[in-house]
């Protein structure tokens, strides 16, 4: 059942995350954190952990890519969002991506959010950089080294920011 | 029994968290939180959840000034540190806050971290600001808007870095 099927790519069907899609969202979590060359996670993490940190904060989707979108910060900080995104390996280069970050930019504007925040975006991570900027996020900033990557050694890591009033 | 004087200011000393030291320590973070012009902390913060958040992470500093400091994520930011200062009201303007972050970014260096990022440093906190900038951190980026202060509006949240590489 499709709750939503936004118009960035038609062949991607985006729905609530339920409970039983978990056998499918955790391998694709696992092969992301594992693999170090993106996320600023643990690479160590158990599913347990990766269960807490991904469903609990607001509800994530699944199956060949998954999102989870929060606001930001707490108390002063809270009227502005964040949302993280991993797609599995075999799905990558079919605007899966794409269509989710469209997805937490719609979810983040009905709910009134001023803005959407991505804290550490590694500069090696290209494609999703450009992704980001293709769809109104501007890199704000860039922390030089903050990212440890596998091969290319410690590279810069963006935090990049959405304004919706600039929509 | 102080187990560090540091020579950024002769009158401060820093040492460790005790447990005992908490009755003293919650209030400046209490009066901090609710304040709502510097930190993007829940204001209705808990004492339990602040103590779980200040004093768990690495051992924080107290009494006149508090002090946490961390890694500032896992896995590949791992090699960044971070930390957050809070001063009490009537003790501000005596160097304590200089003490305290120069005590940080020793305990930082002392790890063989790369650097110390803050994370959300509120535009509007322009006293912080000249501190960090004076003891060596840089506006890395500044987030429009994404601070709500209680009496100015939005205003910026600055993300900084002290590479310690630089020193």
């Amino acid at each position: 059942m499709p709750t939503d099927v936004r118009p960035y790519n038609r062949d991607v069907i985006i729905r609530a995350f339920e409970d039983e899609d978990w056998p499918q969202v955790w391998p694709i979590i696992r092969e992301v954190v594992r693999a170090k060359d993106t996320f600023t996670y643990d690479p160590e993490m158990t599913e347990e952990q990766a269960r807490a940190d991904w469903i609990a904060p607001a509800g994530g989707l699944g199956l060949t890519g998954t999102a989870e979108m929060d606001r930001n910060r707490p108390g002063p900080g809270a009227h502005v969002s964040t949302a993280s995104f991993m797609v599995a390996a075999d799905a990558r280069g079919r605007g899966v991506g794409r269509a989710l970050v469209g997805y937490a930019l719609d979810w983040g504007r009905k709910r009134g959010y001023a803005g959407m925040q991505f804290n550490a975006v590694a500069a090696s991570n290209v494609h999703a950089v450009h992704l980001y900027e293709s769809l109104g996020f501007r890199i704000v900033g860039t922390v030089p080294g903050a990212f440890e990557h596998p091969t290319l050694g410690r590279v810069g890591l963006h935090v990049m920011y959405h304004d919706f009033a600039a929509d």
